[in-house]
């Protein structure tokens, strides 16, 4: 039978939906805010990895997307000639990845961070024969600890580095701030950005980034461009930290309960290989919709334990639907996706960027 | 180039290698561990999910291969002919599935377990007009009380059920015990046992499973058959359980360091993506080969963060080797593998059975 023709009902489990319905709603709500605040938006594609979902922000107002590897950019390029601006948030090292990029560099506009000089060494060296030069932006720690110079001081000097570079120009700052840091970003950015422009330097971009962290996004008004990624499905960590409900959530996991081994515990097919160990600092490994009282205690690879103070209430065969911790883990364990409005299933997307992890 | 060709250092990271020589080793030593105390042995193919790796295993003794869902049986099926005798350790539900597993019970011998009425309704509606019967255990709860009847009677009467339904034979036992589970796999079956043969019907099989507790497999002489999967490459969990020494990880993550921004820390371009957010119980998301003083403390989906208390000695571009936490999870996140042989790669195998969920 084909796929679209089924109910959900009649889905071979576990599968993960995708309410376009509520994608569309999560797109305008965003692109709105970034709007009202001045702010270009650069959706993150890491959530949905889907070009067609791509081409929604941008024919919405989003300015490009962002891809965090080479292998996700070449994926989304090829699947939508929507797709024109890509800033790969990464340090980018190795002669195939280099060429990978100089490739794709030749199709769309092409941008890229660094935080170190080895990094701004290796894309010089590639693109100082390029016909047209590659955008570098620098990559800065406003707080989170992962990539980034540690101080305005070295953003300068890295700046420096980039703009005198062969190949390249410095096309401006770049951050992703741990939650609640639009504080931090405003003063970290708002430094570098004088010291760079004391050295004669534009900054055009200063461009931050995170879902948690968008409602406050107005609050660092240094900020040119946002990107953001799981709004645009949401998931159960963003309805913990208040930022959406459980009827933003685009993406839910249907699963079949297999077991009801105890009256308090059922097993469902769904175990880490499709809601992952992620927990995002939450108990437990998802919320199911409409049974407030259940928990999520434990997954094992292919079984999902459901456990209730009260009576679980299931019986085998019954079909649960589950909003996961972390959405964009959940696409990138699934070859495809179910996508539906009011309820139906309209078409199956192939999860193109799927696994693309260099 | 053709990966073949390329020296390690010359391979785009991340990269999950798998050592061949110690695959053989490991896989010599559980078989010979079983053959000493005579279980016949029937490894889950979940951790390798390879064709080529099956058929290793079965060459060396091993009597047939479990799964997990009926979409890994098929891949693992269609991938070599060595394989023709099928464990699905799972509650088989719906039309779809059922239809699939009767097609593969076609090509090989099928068995499959169920721990309820409803599920044995479902197999026996459909195989009642079957040339062959379907090989049913009955699942028993030992104490992991994830699925599995909850006593030894219950296991007696759902075994009756099973031998009364037409298309189906009773084939015996299983279960996943707890790790250090022996005692209560041998009173829980032993006792299942007794019973079902008090009504006439024999259990010609039990099987227990689990690679951390096979070192005490032999504690369960009711045991007939074992299932282990982890084994056959080993992982940090194992290592921590005492199971294996480093040496014995045949699975390692290749990745290369894209900063450091400060002295004590370093990324690397493996990421939950890649390294997966298991734990298993344990702090920190892998092991550095050689370098004991590091953790990796923290991920994202593309980045792994390590640290050290002393200074972390790397430079941008190095390489690092990581034995991941859990290794059945990482294979199911690359589309393919690097084989090597005394530390060179001898092939590339696209793991035929990943993301099969269903």
């Amino acid at each position: 039978m084909d796929d679209r023709t089924k109910t959900l009902a009649q889905l071979t489990t576990p599968a993960v939906l995708i309410d376009l319905d509520k994608v569309e709603r999560n797109i305008k709500r965003h692109q709105d805010y970034a709007d009202r605040h001045g702010l270009k938006l650069r959706p993150h594609i890491k959530t949905h990895k889907l070009p067609r979902i791509a081409a929604m922000q941008l024919q919405t107002g989003a300015i490009g997307v962002t891809c965090q590897k080479v292998s996700e950019a070449e994926a989304m390029v090829a699947g939508t000639p929507e797709i024109k601006d890509v800033l790969i948030t990464y340090n980018i090292i190795g002669a195939e990845k280099l060429d990978r990029l100089a490739a794709l560099a030749t199709k769309v506009k092409m941008s890229v961070v660094a935080d170190n000089e080895t990094v701004v060494a290796g894309l010089s060296q590639r693109f100082a024969h390029e016909a047209r030069p590659l955008a570098v932006l620098v990559e800065c720690d406003t707080g989170a600890h992962r990539c980034g110079v540690a101080t305005p001081e070295d953003a300068a000097v890295l700046a420096e580095v980039i703009a005198k570079s062969p190949g390249l120009t410095f096309a401006g700052l770049m951050t992703y701030p741990p939650p609640d840091g639009a504080a931090g970003v405003q003063a970290f950015m708002a430094q570098a950005k004088a010291l760079i422009e004391a050295k004669g330097i534009a900054v055009p971009v200063i461009t931050s980034g995170g879902t948690p962290s968008m409602a406050k996004a107005g609050d660092a008004p240094v900020t040119t461009e946002y990107r953001a990624g799981t709004y645009v499905y949401n998931d159960r960590s963003l309805v913990a930290r208040g930022a959406c409900t459980w009827d933003d959530c685009a993406l839910t996991v249907l699963a079949t309960v297999v077991s009801v081994p105890a009256p308090d515990r059922a097993i469902i097919d769904a175990g880490s290989k499709t809601l992952t160990s992620d927990l995002l600092g939450l108990q437990g490994y998802g919320h199911v919709l409409g049974r407030d009282d259940i928990r999520i205690d434990q997954l094992s690879e292919e079984h999902g334990r459901l456990v209730s103070d009260g009576p679980i209430g299931f019986k085998v065969g019954d079909q649960v639907r589950v909003v996961p911790n972390h959405a964009c883990v959940v696409t990138n364990m699934v070859d495809r996706l179910y996508l539906t409005k009011a309820g139906a299933i309209v078409a199956t997307a192939p999860v193109v960027a799927r696994g693309c992890i260099t």
